[in-house]
């Protein structure tokens, strides 16, 4: 039989295919035009394929992509500019003021940054909510991501937009000249519960009925929020979002730090994703979300960093980590939250989700997302279980390839669609002019 | 005036001498035979010290060499081998069995191991309770470490000796061995209040009061121990301790996640030095240490890690901003345990538990023990605070070289004292026999 020509092979240590299946020892992947062909074990690749390229990974493992559910990407630009500060004055004093002076470049500078992060910490794709989305996109696009990305929608004024309705007719708009892109998909993106006023939440409503679009919206990160929307609306967050008709499958609600048990019940019944930020929700002092519970009521969780201004990373390595262990932490049970859990956070749930069954596992026809991860450190030798080293143990450092759609974004190491010094240069020259 | 002679200049864009004092920008250091003599800002150097080494830093940071104050370095070589289990079968039908079968050759390969790690954290000592302790010993002393290391105590045969009196006695043995040694410091190691009896503990304390040594013991680390020495013996287990004659201020309680108020206060009395080891805590399910309690009640708390099979690594950068997220978290109030408390738990807090306060800054004087993080990758662009940058972004692949007493146990990434190779091939292989 003769070998089938294919554009790339991978071998290496351990093939993780899906955080819940064994991970394949002495593995190989088989990928041809963006698309994984076949996974397997052992020499068997050399008779069966003829690459056109090998990535020989020894004492590395290969893992699905990863997937960040939450991020304002450009806020790299502001990451330790103010910390361990009550919130108000983080926000009021620091943070917007800064953000009124953000301009489509300053935040393409801070997107192209937040790349460079995310695919040295094997992360494939995010989804943003921030200004100026268009630059955004645009970054996306060249930089080899995928990006689920959303104009912030707000009552009032944002720098990029004069009003929320303005914002929603970009998001219109981008999503006609996005319409069709393999990477990029538009989101409509309605800043929280009490920045947005029913009348626009419902056009939002509207947009994303007539367009099948995810909505992303921020709901209960604090229990302020929980309070605010009962004084205002007579009834807790999630209600609100009900009542307003905007609750279902296709919405992505982010943190849930205060939500009832009633409201919890109800976004389980409604298939309501929500992507949970525990470091940012911990170190803005918002809370401990109660993850369980909202899985116990049937709620899909997928995993976000939040911004660098409030992580203060886009490492959703370090945020796997964070995930398991709060939850044995607070219910005093080790057996919770496994590391095959809060891997599926990051990756098959993440892709589950967004609505995305081709992404997050590696598999026959998933698109060829992968990262591959060095197993040849202090840290992670010996290796007993794949999939706890990476949630565990494992650091950005540790990151040596990353793939998106079969292309490599980053090679033993070095990014292939960034120029990180010239890069660096443009920040630290934008970050004195923005913390002067 | 002529330059003086120095062993070696290292400068920096950022020399944070201490957590809480202003980093020196475009700082120098200068050390020689071992001590820091001089710290300064700009081109001031050139003209004052004649070096026989530079360390050329651009795009770095200096800091303190962190001091871990709770490991069981050994324990690496149990890393992921069993995770997410319930407490009583990790311990039993994976920890145990698995630490029946150690030698003190097996030791001495997973304290290698640990070393390497802790080294490549930015970890220039660090606080060991195990078995086998004079192995741990001899590889500090080789690897150029600074230890405090205490054989472990206990009712009940160890795998290196027959009883808790026999361990006392070879405690007694290597501090007559190591007495003088510049980094090696031998500690008094009763396990717990639930596995050494009264008598046990008394002769302990006898030993440490006649000796000036320093005890280390695992305290309230759950909730079933605060129960069961209740149970035994009427008391709360720091009360248990204190009837023993036990509390004071040579004394370094580790955990305390299960104390009364009642206990807390009593710790803070008798100047109870505790380590706290928050991921590991969380990871086993014993829960969230009230360490902000702890410090109202004025107890001086450091940091540790605990074993890798319970964390599941050994780097303090990690463990300083899981620290400092959770209690901002618990009590919903970001400004609580800032980065700066979170860097001195590990750096001036944990040198002042030793009763060391030549170490943990960098000041003249100070014993020239110090990391330099470099700053050059995306997380770390642009850099307002580097305490920030310290404790919320860096991560170990950040730590580029690692000064212990003025001699490089790393440099440009590159371990001086352990060949990596070497060890990760014998670590395989004994991981090989013990996971059979």
């Amino acid at each position: 039989m003769e070998a089938r020509p294919v554009d790339l092979l991978i071998r290496a240590d351990y093939v993780v295919t899906d955080p819940h299946e064994p991970p394949v020892a002495d593995g190989f992947v088989a990928v041809n035009s963006g698309v994984v062909l076949d996974v397997g074990q052992g020499d068997g690749a050399e008779r069966l394929y003829a690459p056109g390229r090998v990535l020989d990974r020894r004492n590395c493992l290969v893992m699905p992509g990863l997937i960040n559910t939450h991020t304002h990407a450009a806020m790299t630009l502001f990451r330790g500019l103010a910390d361990d500060l009550p919130l108000k004055t983080w926000l009021e004093e620091h943070i917007f003021p800064r953000e009124a002076r953000l301009t489509r470049d300053l935040v393409a500078l801070g997107t192209r940054l937040a790349c460079a992060e995310m695919i040295r910490c094997g992360t494939s794709g995010f989804v943003d909510m921030y200004l100026f989305e268009d630059a955004v996109a645009e970054v996306v696009d060249q930089v080899g991501l995928r990006g689920w990305l959303g104009e912030g929608v707000f009552d009032f004024p944002s720098p990029a937009f004069p009003s929320g309705r303005e914002a929603l007719e970009e998001t219109r708009r981008l999503m006609e000249k996005w319409r069709g892109h393999d990477r990029v998909t538009i989101t409509i993106d309605p800043h929280t519960p009490y920045t947005c006023a029913p009348s626009l939440l419902e056009e939002a409503g509207q947009l994303a009925s007539d367009t099948g679009a995810m909505m992303v919206i921020h709901l209960a990160e604090t229990s302020w929020e929980q309070a605010e929307i009962k004084r205002r609306y007579g009834v807790s967050p999630a209600f609100h979002l009900d009542g307003l008709g905007l609750l279902n499958d296709r919405l992505l609600a982010v943190h849930g730090v205060s939500l009832t048990g009633e409201e919890m019940e109800l976004l389980g019944e409604k298939r309501v994703r929500l992507a949970h930020c525990p470091e940012s929700n911990h170190k803005l002092g918002s809370g401990t979300c109660p993850v369980l519970d909202l899985m116990e009521a049937g709620v899909l969780v997928s995993l976000g960093t939040d911004g660098a201004a409030s992580n203060n990373d886009l490492d959703l390595l370090s945020e796997m980590d964070f995930a398991a262990k709060i939850p044995k932490g607070v219910r005093r049970d080790p057996t919770l939250l496994s590391a095959p859990d809060a891997l599926a956070m990051a990756t098959t749930w993440a892709a589950r989700a967004l609505h995305r069954p081709d992404l997050g596992r590696i598999t026959p026809g998933s698109q060829a997302d992968m990262a591959v991860v060095d197993l040849h450190s202090p840290h992670l030798v010996p290796c007993y279980n794949p999939v706890s080293q990476i949630v565990y143990s494992a650091r950005s450092g540790d990151v040596r390839d990353l793939l998106v759609a079969g292309s490599l974004l980053m090679e033993d190491r070095v990014l292939k669609t960034i120029d990180e010094e010239a890069l660096f240069a443009e920040v630290r020259e934008a970050a004195r002019r923005l913390s002067a």
